[in-house]
């Protein structure tokens, strides 16, 4: 832990174990990606995925932002994850169920950017990737994968229930959690599909993926 | 439009008109909000809310990032949704359904603090502030709510379909979208709920809001 990682605020929700920002990282499709430049502070999302002790963004080669990762700035990403809402006896104790990370360092060209590419694909896609051909030459110019090391990051996870004053606990209103879920579905075929295509197990499979609370 | 929130990486996805990105902030519950100090970038997660021209962040007055927004460091709010995955026949052409704004700006207090932090727990949790006590002058002490005028902004959107390469398109493969969707529920009772204390219309109502998808 670094200065910079310490959790301040309610430090009771932080976590320093590694399975917890790797479950984290696991459950995201998007992080938060912020540099500084003269003018400021840009943070823009980007897609995710971790590879073991790193974790991997994609974006065009073209753009600022990776432009600034790529040269080696400073930089921190933060992952969100919403899990509900919090209904306390008062507005002041109601907050949300969450869970976040923050990853600062310095980003570089992943090493190996096809296995990079199947990683991050199969992350976004699960199973698709050896549904596809293999990327051209020219389409692998023309974005890049970039890593960053899991080195110096934090993790806070908000996943209680409302914690009100005693006072307030004879309050004539209800109390509890309302969770909230990520559900995918249903598969929308492309307008120029052509006949004979249907989804596959594997895009299938993810329409009910996260839907285990129904069950 | 300024030369910071012209969007460069495929302009045809952005959006210039204040509807799309006020549709989006009203979905959203979450904003990544970045500052930048000596050490480089930091983005953390903060609950938001759109009230008119404005939006509202919250947090507890003692933390360091609200301490630097409150006074007036340069920030960049990004607010994003996911809203689907698109299976193309490439990997190169696979992509994200999303929508995205990027704010850029300086954070005061908000000069009703009351009025303010009714606007975001209405946001937060719908109907709920006519049913709780009003906050006490202890607890509005120690929290701010901080307001970013909506003055620099970009807005993205993609919500198209695979856009292949033509010689894929006869690729024996399924193509198309896959939306994902916030769902709420069930309503879980706090441990320490009393009898006699059902959730109330507005809570129960939160439980269907986001599946219309499903009808």
């Amino acid at each position: 832990m670094t200065e910079r990682t310490r959790v301040r605020r309610l430090p009771e929700l932080a976590h320093d174990d590694r399975s917890t920002l790797d479950a984290l990282l696991d459950a995201a499709l998007v992080a938060h990606v912020a540099i500084a430049d003269g003018s400021g502070p840009v943070v823009l999302p980007m897609a995710c995925a971790r590879d073991g002790d790193r974790l991997l963004v994609h974006g065009s080669t073209g753009s600022r932002l990776m432009r600034a990762l790529t040269a080696g700035s400073p930089s921190c990403t933060t992952i969100t994850l919403l899990d509900g809402a919090v209904y306390a006896r008062s507005a002041f104790a109601s907050s949300m169920r969450y869970r976040s990370a923050v990853v600062f360092g310095r980003y570089s060209l992943a090493e190996d950017q096809l296995q990079a590419l199947e990683v991050l694909t199969e992350r976004l896609l699960p199973g698709r990737w050896s549904e596809l051909r293999r990327p051209t030459d020219k389409e692998l110019a023309a974005t890049a994968v970039l890593a960053v090391p899991l080195l110096e990051w934090s993790v806070k996870v908000s996943d209680g229930w409302p914690d009100d004053d005693p006072a307030d606990l004879d309050a004539p209103v209800w109390a509890g959690v309302v969770p909230c879920h990520t559900t995918w579905g249903p598969a929308l075929d492309a307008p120029d599909l052509a006949p004979g295509r249907p989804p596959s197990t594997a895009v299938l499979d993810r329409i009910t993926l996260d839907q285990t609370w129904r069950t």
